[in-house]
């Protein structure tokens, strides 16, 4: 497991800290891969980290920047002065400088600008909200003109470092810089030296807008396997690239927000290890909305106080009705938060997708109310109480079917994410209508019951 | 939206279809990305597609059936002879045909390989799991020795058809075809023509091996950003390439996995507008399930029906308990299971997680319980009722945390998917101690409560 290398390699560092060989603790961080090495950096203290940090070299501590979750990378950077992290930020892909530089406090962040060689590739990209295109591309690229020659094209990429961690694609540009082609490494290794760009480039590439939501992105890029796509302005104008390894992020950020919606966690940073302080912070509030919907139901089922005195075991039996509505309602709101996730299908057939998980309901609860109905009548000797039962589970598995696809849909048509139709919300419902369904159908049967 | 674009091709195309204009039809799918293509002819019916599919060339129906669904592959092939397989087979990616002649019946499978030019890339792949590094990797790369120089590679290169979806890497290997470097497009581009390949490859190549897992291989490519990766066996071999495209989709389907088995949906193909049928199919296994986990919390509270004859309005408050109890382990069930799924922790820590999530649960019990209790008491004028609901809360609470983490970290350790830790298993835990707790507290202090 990664985790236990980290684990071992810190062990090995912290003893080289404790008997003062800093020079062997810089030695094991810097054998290690920029990723084990941001997982080794993570465990140290704050006072270990300001201790290391200003003894790397600049591009390692780019690289390790780059690969730190946001908070840590503040406190980091907190041990260098605005020349170093300058000289950092310049070594850093302009897309993580840009992200870091958001998340500083304003000056510290124009300090640093001023200070940077580069900033002219970062500040463009410090306009665009995070989650979209624009959050996401670089502005680290190779555009061309459509005349230029294979022979050209490789005399230029021989002048620009091959350091620089640049797309496997070129763009070919017009003379108003806007998009008008693609190039693959591929293609220019394997062409001709003289042919131009504009007879091996692929004119009809796709793009993506500035604008678009990076879930939307994500999608895309998925659907037709890209591994980089051009990002342009609303004039065509190329403005950044954006590459495969960003998707993988934002498709894993994506699937955890779904998940802890749909569990109720509303912190998509916390893990089982957070801090107990942070956990309560992003689990409590849900908690809380919880008590408010079950002290709802708790009012429903305080309205039949007086049925339930005379037949008390029906206090045993509301809570299956309850349960498998809630639990239904749960199944459709999973699959229409994911089939949304996964563009699968189209909101607008909002009714013709309400009406299919009705009859799901229809027939799960006929399934189960059958079967139930019988096991309590038998259980309890008393056929009306099964009847009671297996009406009840129909009734609140319709009403699973309505809530569970309704709600998701309707939060996404109003623009809010679907995964926010977490359990908490839609259960509220399928227990209180359950709980209601069943209680009201044995206080109209009451003399069959007693 | 994709989805209707879809549609709207798909109408015309029914159209063209309609008025025997099928050579228009022809041409309208020739039109599209071969991904939207593959989304209109889902749209066809089975006699449509046996219709068109012969009449499209052999390049465009094996991209078509790389696209497809599974199941839809193997009906559209229906049309097909055995020599226009082999040809389409030949066609394909290794990976993508030896997918598809997993899934024929095995005559049919082996007439087609008889058939096929280029069965030699595809016949090592058929022995490899689906769900591992073997069954995801392609044999379509490009390995080459230590000693050829960049000018050799580039012209080994454009004698292999531009045309084959090679990696943007070359893989170079000893002269017993063991692994020992990669060299980028990038790199061979920009070096000199006579430098060697052991000048400007990186020997510090990542790699994984033939049968890893493909979730841990999707891991371990996103962790380190890889777009393409050698897989070896266990002589070090070289054997095929994982490239990021691949990836996306294990990614988002370990996702959907997760999402749908904590929602007890077990089908993960399922959508919304799945035939009713396989919705059934997929859904109620686990909603019978259900039906017995609520049965035994039925039990349980049967066995206060004195208590509850008595005190009848103890029926109202014991869902809440029992609720809240099963939202707190759900929280702790999928924040677990996401942490294991991008290796956020290490499943050894069992002891210290399980801590932390008591600890958790301890202190939700108390936030949660004050609140309402005190609500409890003052709206029933009675505190002893008040603090009997705040006990059981905190005491299901402290459940619901050792419940929820040993038994998606339980499952784990013994090889099982932590996802099938859901809603309905770890809940029945929490219902059932839920009312016990709570009836069984009020039963030994029911002298305040009358």
């Amino acid at each position: 497991m990664v985790e236990d290398n980290a684990e071992i390699f810190f062990e090995r560092l912290r003893a080289a800290l404790n008997t003062q060989r800093i020079d062997d603790a810089v030695g094991i961080l810097l054998s290690l891969h920029p990723v084990d090495r941001a997982d080794v950096f993570n465990l140290m203290t704050d006072t270990e980290q300001t201790l290391l940090l200003p003894l790397l070299d600049v591009p390692t501590t780019a690289d390790l920047l780059e690969e730190l979750e946001d908070e840590d990378v503040l406190t980091a950077i907190g041990s260098l002065t605005p020349e170093r992290l300058a000289d950092v930020l310049d070594e850093m892909e302009p897309d993580e400088a840009a992200d870091l530089l958001g998340d500083l406090p304003p000056e510290q962040a124009s300090a640093a600008l001023a200070e940077m060689e580069d900033a002219e590739d970062v500040i463009p990209l410090l306009g665009y909200p995070d989650q979209t295109a624009g959050g996401l591309m670089t502005t680290s690229y190779v555009a061309l003109r459509r005349h230029t020659t294979s022979e050209q094209a490789i005399q230029f990429l021989r002048q620009v470092s091959p350091e620089t961690q640049i797309p496997n694609y070129l763009y070919v540009i017009d003379r108003d810089k806007r998009l008008i082609g693609v190039v693959g490494f591929r293609e220019l290794v394997i062409s001709d030296p003289l042919v131009t760009m504009d007879g091996i480039m692929d004119p009809d590439v796709r793009y993506i807008s500035v604008g678009m939501d990076q879930e939307d992105v994500a999608r895309m890029m998925t659907r037709y396997d890209l591994a980089a796509v051009p990002v342009v302005d609303e004039q065509h104008h190329l403005v950044g690239v954006i590459t495969h390894d960003d998707i993988l992020d934002v498709v894993e950020e994506e699937a955890t927000e779904d998940i802890y919606r749909l569990a109720n966690v509303i912190d998509t940073d916390l893990d089982p290890q957070s801090p107990v302080t942070e956990q309560l912070k992003g689990r409590l509030p849900w908690i809380y909305l919880n008590m408010l919907t079950a002290l709802f139901a708790s009012w429903v089922i305080s309205n039949f106080e007086g049925l339930i005195a005379q037949v008390a075991i029906l206090a045993a039996f509301q809570s299956i009705v309850a349960g498998l509505g809630g639990n239904t309602a749960s199944q459709n709101v999973a699959m229409i938060v994911r089939a949304l996730a996964l563009g699968k299908i189209d909101p607008k057939n909002i009714w013709r997708i309400t009406i299919r998980q009705v009859a799901v309901g229809i027939l799960q609860g006929i399934a189960v109310g059958v079967v139930i109905g019988f096991g309590i009548a038998w259980w309890q000797s008393n056929i009306f109480l099964g009847v009671i039962l297996a009406l009840a589970m129909v009734g609140n598995m319709v009403v699973a079917g309505v809530i569970g696809t309704l709600v998701p849909l309707g939060l996404r048509a109003i623009g809010l994410d679907p995964a926010l139709a977490s359990s908490v919300l839609v259960t509220a419902v399928t227990d209180s209508a359950g709980f209601f369904i069943f209680l009201s159908l044995a206080s109209s049967l009451i003399t069959y019951l007693q």
